[in-house]
């Protein structure tokens, strides 16, 4: 039987590489092996904390996290089509039912019965091959390193919202925390044509990256008052869109107050306490229109397009890479690390 | 100097007549001879408590309120060119300025120089003649009487509703509150092809009402539990749009948990406070939009139309006719009545 | 083995009942005893010309037409779970592939791989039992008959023209073409909300339906002059939406003469030359937006739920009614009535 | 009484320079000292054939041509809020109503009271001097220059474009013609996040500026044939936006053959023919939308910002400058170089 290493979770903050049986792709499927996986904010939450949300680890068995990822197909299933041997491959990490209502409309994103990588209880990709449907897997462009296929996911996030919080050519763009979603929603604002990005954060060296990343004004909130700032900047105005992706009660409570009369407010960021205090007064008085964001969907096409055309150079949110080997250390630098890293990466082989 | 009768408030809960010049019309302006003028909710308001919202009565002059009318066309301004003398009119009651850059992109309502009827300062139209802008003047067909005129106004802001709800044909629509606003939203939301329209109130003589206007379901709050009945009526699924129209803040507040997975919250009801505890992490679960609802835009063409072809039987929402004579009765009647009353009208002449 | 009876052609104008074996419910399907299967336009362009558009009929072999159909669940798949026997359902009859891209979005009409009913080579159901798939099979409310159920189909086009055309409440909609397609599209007009309906054509028995259905004004367009009757019935400004039914080169070119300014044109009936001369200097100018329908999408559910509600009345448009074995004679009317005739169905048992 | 110079033609291919009045601000207005006016195509029709389309140049008296410009505000009258002498600005050249629906709903380009400058009988702005509404005039920004204020008009209309195609980023957008139109459009398609700009014209110097300029692809229709290249550059899926920016009769008629299954097409060019052979059957079967645009609404503000944020470099559009008294030669230019001029500019001062 051959054999593979894979990455696991063994009990909160300790991870090991164990062999594991080589999957074999399916009718439909493609066996990818594996180049990059990233580390997102969720695999190192389930890490350390053993649950994300809802949604739980079961601590008594190894579990494998990492749905970031991208690689090269090496073999195909019989009913594959449109991908042969040797093209490289983005993975998009829901597989959904295509039969409910929300996947008949679009919005497969809502699906109730998605299998999701690194979602209790599916497993997820710290491993050297997998086996997946050939629709979920995207190829890349020759001009698009795996590498950067593997930031497709996090960047799918940041477009998505771009997309739900329609920033149209020229807008004015708030963006509430410049961790890693903030800075893909920066990037995708920026291709989406917006005309003045404006970045708050608490953190100055996150505000740097922003800044780098072509945000016209950064603002770092625990030294400067953030609404009459952004009141300056906009000539009194407030924003056409302002994304909320920090997740903190105080800055989802401050988005009434930064959008303009008619403008949007989209939520990214997943707050801890459920219920916030919220001034809809504001909301009502401006007539402003609140969307919000769960995962993504009918994004990697137009992500990788963009990514392909130079729009947005999505490797630069990348501060970090370690070998699977080092998975360990990488997590415990995602955990402690709270400046300068943005992205860390793990390379597979 | 031709004189007519105009009602004022002088002070609180204080209605006086008493005679006022005859206005005339100027070069781009109808005089309308008024037939019926509605109280809205914000007239008693002001009324009973000298105040809505931010906006005050200065209560050391006579104020005139009223804002919800028609008539019919007795005299046209030199440069008038759709209108004539004997045609029947409805008045949208705010003028705007017509340059910014909401005026310019369609969304007038949010015009920062708006001149609203009584909104005080600007003196409303309890009165027997008006001189109005001819565009703001819209020509009633044939088979609509000046009654069903006057109610275009509140019709308009249900109708809005219906509109930034996007409610669809077959959508199941849920209206918390079943005041005048309430029933004017599902009037709409009848006529807009809702397929199931769920009304909630307190009070079960305004439930009934809702039924009798086209309601499928209606409940109770205070006596069965509403998310339960919703969950119930709607087969688990929740609403395609929830409709607030009762501007407390506990129907905001329940709004996260009525509507469905991917479906739509419209806010149309004003709360007395202006922060709600509010569930956003329902919200983003189920990501969902929240949109809001200032008075209303483009609307008086559709509805009238709407009221025309017999799609909407807007003059069944009149429960009390007052003469302009005994306007302090009707003010007292709209004050107290807390049950039948959904919408009182004064005749003019 | 067991068997049922199903209708085919054999050849051009004719049709032959024989013993089929029954089918079996897949794992995910629902065995459904058939009751009611309507005779669409495409069925009979088959049966008489052998093909429809591209799609052409094997001659050589026995071939089975229908596709409108509704009945009664009797037995179900292992995985079906949201549906039992003795549910009374409606087919929709195009299986996609839940996987393209066109799927993804939820624009699955456009799915490339679609097996349709009664679409050569995919056979149609003048069967009394078809096997099909759970998700595709959409449960009626008690107050809805099957006769209605397969009505549900051709109500579909219509009510999908409604929605691209985004035919709005108090909108003024004509319909060009009073055949069935013609019909259902004014029904879901009116059910939308469509403040004004005016239908053309060149039968007047056909435009009494269309009259006794709701249209507002009708207009015999072989003896009336049809632009100048629009302008008089819309004063001067042409439609918000116009619907292009039936499918004529000659129709389709009057499209940009009556549709007003910054209004919609919905072409719906295909024509039978591909190319066709079009005045677009009329679009232009008008800056008017051209539609097109291919099929029908996400529309089931809301079109039952509109049914049900009253809104739309469709059984008003059947008027023939066959037993399966009097499915010769059934065929030879469509062919051949071409004015009372608006729907013909077949009763299955 | 004060004086200053305008350029007028007086018949057909003849300009003549002469003093006129100095205007003054009326109440709303300001007082702007031009610096650059550009010369558009309708310009060079006027000059050379007396009219553009249906609107005629009475040639029995001077008449001056010209509408994209931009200056230095002078002088502002009484009620002017704000701008004030100093301003730079750029002119949007058409005043429309304000009160008509079209005005009302956004949609004022189509408003049938619009004054127009350079559009017969309405004077244009070949000249020292304009006095102007104050919401027409959109103050720049300091890192943008008057040469880049006035190509906002043309900018405008690709702009335009670019939003009614709804184009997305990362989508394929297809642009016939390379003139100043389509390369407007393409600098538009490409700040809108287009992901692969594919631009066809006849002549080879304006593909290599439209390379320049950002395109991926470049196809001389003349030499290959464009809609087997295009499916090669889009692996067979044509395009998602195809733009018509050539205005022939035989470009028009491609685009069914251009655009993707559900994609849209774009009208902008204006054919000199009223009617076009056009395949309807293509654009059923794809589903395809077509839309249409008059002028442009509501974009300079937005455009602007995206000409200061970098995203547009649109003074690279701009292959010839001349002096106000050598405009006989830059209209003979304007005539006679087919080749080289994509846009040229008059210097006021």
């Amino acid at each position: 039987m051959e054999m593979q290493k894979g990455a696991f979770m063994r009990g909160i903050d300790q991870m090991i590489i164990k062999d594991i049986p080589m999957p074999k792709a399916g009718k439909k499927e493609v066996l990818v092996k594996l180049e990059y996986v990233g580390i997102c904010g969720s695999d190192v939450h389930y890490f350390h904390h053993g649950n994300c949300g809802a949604y739980k680890v079961d601590l008594s068995n190894d579990y494998m996290l990492g749905h970031e990822c991208a690689g090269t197909v090496v073999a195909v299933g019989e009913d594959v089509t449109n991908l042969k041997a040797g093209d490289r491959v983005a993975l998009e990490p829901g597989i959904t039912c295509g039969t409910c209502e929300f996947c008949k409309s679009g919005r497969y994103n809502l699906c109730p019965d998605v299998v999701f990588l690194a979602t209790p209880p599916v497993q997820g990709c710290y491993e050297q091959y997998i086996a997946f449907p050939e629709n979920m897997c995207f190829k890349l462009p020759e001009n698009m390193s795996t590498l950067e296929g593997c930031l497709i996911e996090p960047l799918s996030v940041g477009f998505y919202a771009a997309n739900q919080g329609e920033v149209g050519t020229g807008d004015v763009a708030v963006i509430l925390g410049a961790g890693c979603i903030g800075l893909v929603t920066l990037l995708a604002c920026k291709a989406h044509g917006a005309g003045q990005i404006i970045v708050a954060d608490l953190v100055d060296a996150r505000l740097e990256k922003a800044r780098e990343l072509g945000a016209a004004a950064v603002i770092n909130s625990g030294k400067t008052d953030l609404l009459e700032e952004v009141r300056r900047l906009t000539n009194g105005r407030g924003a056409d869109v302002v994304f909320e992706t920090a997740g903190s009660a105080a800055t989802i409570a401050q988005t009434p107050f930064l959008v303009r009369r008619g403008g949007t407010i989209t939520l990214v960021g997943i707050a801890a306490q459920e219920e916030i205090n919220y001034n809809f007064a504001q909301i009502m008085d401006k007539e402003a229109t609140i969307k919000s964001v769960f995962r993504y969907r009918n994004i990697y096409p137009k992500a990788i397009a963009a990514v392909a055309s130079g729009a947005i150079d999505i490797k630069r949110i990348v501060t970090h890479e370690f070998d699977l080997e080092h998975i360990q250390e990488a997590f415990g630098e995602a955990i402690n690390n709270k400046t300068d890293l943005v992205k860390a990466v793990i390379k597979v082989q």
